[in-house]
C-alpha cells in the first residue's frame, strides 16, 4: 500500500478567467482528494474554446492517473466540454440513450434543443448522475467530467470517489509557531533535511492581535516519520521561545 | 487601441494542492486584469518543485504578454520561486545589495540567513517594493513574481500595474434571466451567432426563493455592440415571459 496515485485538475470556464465569477471547487477538491489519498500535482484554468481545453486536458491527462474537470456541461453555446473530451480523446459523441429517456420523462415537452445539448456523452464514458443531478457527468478513461456549479460538483465527487484507485494516504499535522517565518526559517531547513520522507513547509499569517505569525506543517506518509519530525519542530519552537520569550 | 494584451497566472504552492490553503490570489488578479485592459488566458497551480515551477514559467511565458506569480518567496527552503524564474531565464541569482542594505537597516542582528533569501533576486530584474512590503517581488521580462499573502500580493499588483501594457478593456453587462437555463439555451445560441464581436456566457445559481435561475453575460470590446447584443437578450426574455409568465 505504498503507490502513490496522482491527479490534476481542469476547470474550464471564461467566468473564471474575466474574474466574474470566483472558483470554490478547487479548494473542495484538492481537499477531497488528499483525503481520499490522491495527489493533487497540478491545476490549469482554460476559457471555453476548444482548442485549449484539447491542449490543456490531453497534455494533463497523460501526466497524471486521473484528471477532474469542472464547467461547461450545460445546455447553452458556450458549453463545449463533452464535445472537447470526446475530440480530445478521438471518440465520437452524440446523444446518450438512457440520458434523452430520462429527460424526456423529466421535460417533458419542455425538452428542447438546448437541453437535449446535456445528453450529448462522448462514446464509450460512463455517466455520474443520480436523482437529484440534471445533467450527468461523466468518466472516460482517466477524465472525471463534472458540473461547475459548487453543490452539482460536490454531489458528482461523492459518486464518483469510491470507483476511483487510492493511494496511501498523505497525512499532515500543523503547528503554530507563535514566531515569525524569518526566525524559523534556518532550524527548519535543518530539520527538513533531517526528515527526507517528510515535506515541512510554513506559512506566514497575521494573527487577531496584527502581528506576523507562522504556521508551520509538516507532511507525510508515514505517521512514525510525521510525528518524529513534527517532534523536531515543536522541541525547535520550544527552545526559540525559552531563550527569546521566556515569560510566554 | 484594438490590441488585446494577454496573461497567464502561474499560482506555486503544495499549500494549494494540497487543499490546506484555499487559493484568493486568482480570482483577484483575474478580476484586477479584466478591470487594466489584460485578458487572463490561463490559469496554472503547481507544487513547490523547481522542474514543475520552471516548466510551467517556460511554457505560459511564451505564450502570453505577461505572467504573474504568487507564492514562494518567502525565507524558507520551501521558497524557491525566485530561484525556478532564474533558472527558467537561464539568468544568474545573487543577492540584491539595495535589498540587503535595507534589510540590514531593518533587521539589524535579527537579520539571519533565512530572511537574506528573501533578498535572493534574478540578475537584471526590477523590484517590486515599498516601504511597507518585507520581501520584495521583481519583473523579469514578462514574468511578475508576487507574494502569495493576498494582502503583500494586492500591494504589490497596484505598484507594477502602471507599468504594464494594456490593451482595448474586454466590457461586459449582465442580466437576471429569472428563466432555467434550459429555455434560454436555444436562443441565446441564435443571439451569439447574430452578434459575432460579442461573446454570450450563461452562468445557472439558484435564487433566493431555491428555484433555478440563470444569469446572462454579454462581453465586448465595442460598447455598441455590447448594447446591441442585450438589447436582443432582453427582448428575448421579455418574449419568453411575455408568453410563459404573463401574470409576473
Amino acid at each position: 500500500m505504498t503507490e502513490i496515485v496522482t491527479a490534476g485538475i481542469l476547470v474550464i470556464g471564461d467566468e473564471i478567467l474575466s474574474g466574474r465569477t470566483k472558483d470554490k471547487n478547487i479548494g473542495f477538491i484538492a481537499e477531497y482528494l488528499t483525503n481520499l489519498g490522491i495527489d493533487l500535482k497540478e491545476v490549469r484554468i482554460v476559457a471555453d474554446d476548444e482548442d485549449d481545453i484539447v491542449a490543456a486536458l490531453n497534455a494533463v491527462r497523460e501526466r497524471y492517473d486521473y484528471v477532474f474537470t469542472t464547467g461547461g456541461i450545460g445546455p447553452t453555446h458556450d458549453d463545449i466540454t463533452a464535445d472537447s473530451v470526446a475530440k480530445a480523446f478521438g471518440v465520437g459523441i452524440d446523444h446518450h440513450p438512457s440520458v434523452v429517456a430520462r429527460f424526456k420523462e423529466r421535460f417533458g415537452d419542455a425538452l428542447n434543443e438546448a437541453r437535449l445539448r446535456m445528453a450529448r456523452i462522448p462514446d464509450g464514458a460512463e455517466l455520474i448522475e443520480s436523482a437529484t443531478i440534471l445533467a450527468p457527468g461523466f468518466k472516460l478513461g482517466n477524465v472525471v467530467v463534472m458540473a461547475g456549479v459548487p453543490s452539482i460538483m460536490q454531489a458528482m465527487m461523492d459518486i464518483i470517489a469510491p470507483k476511483l484507485r487510492t493511494g496511501r494516504r498523505m497525512l499532515s499535522d500543523s503547528v503554530r509557531a507563535d514566531a515569525k517565518e524569518g526566525d524559523i526559517g534556518s532550524p527548519l531547513r535543518e530539520i527538513a533535511a533531517a526528515h527526507p520522507d517528510t515535506s515541512i513547509g510554513s506559512y506566514p499569517f497575521i494573527d487577531d492581535d496584527g502581528k506576523p505569525n507562522t504556521n508551520v506543517v509538516v507532511r507525510s506518509r508515514d505517521q512514525d516519520k510525521l510525528a518524529a519530525a513534527m517532534a523536531d519542530v515543536k522541541a525547535m519552537l520550544a527552545t526559540l521561545h525559552g531563550s527569546k520569550n521566556p515569560v510566554q
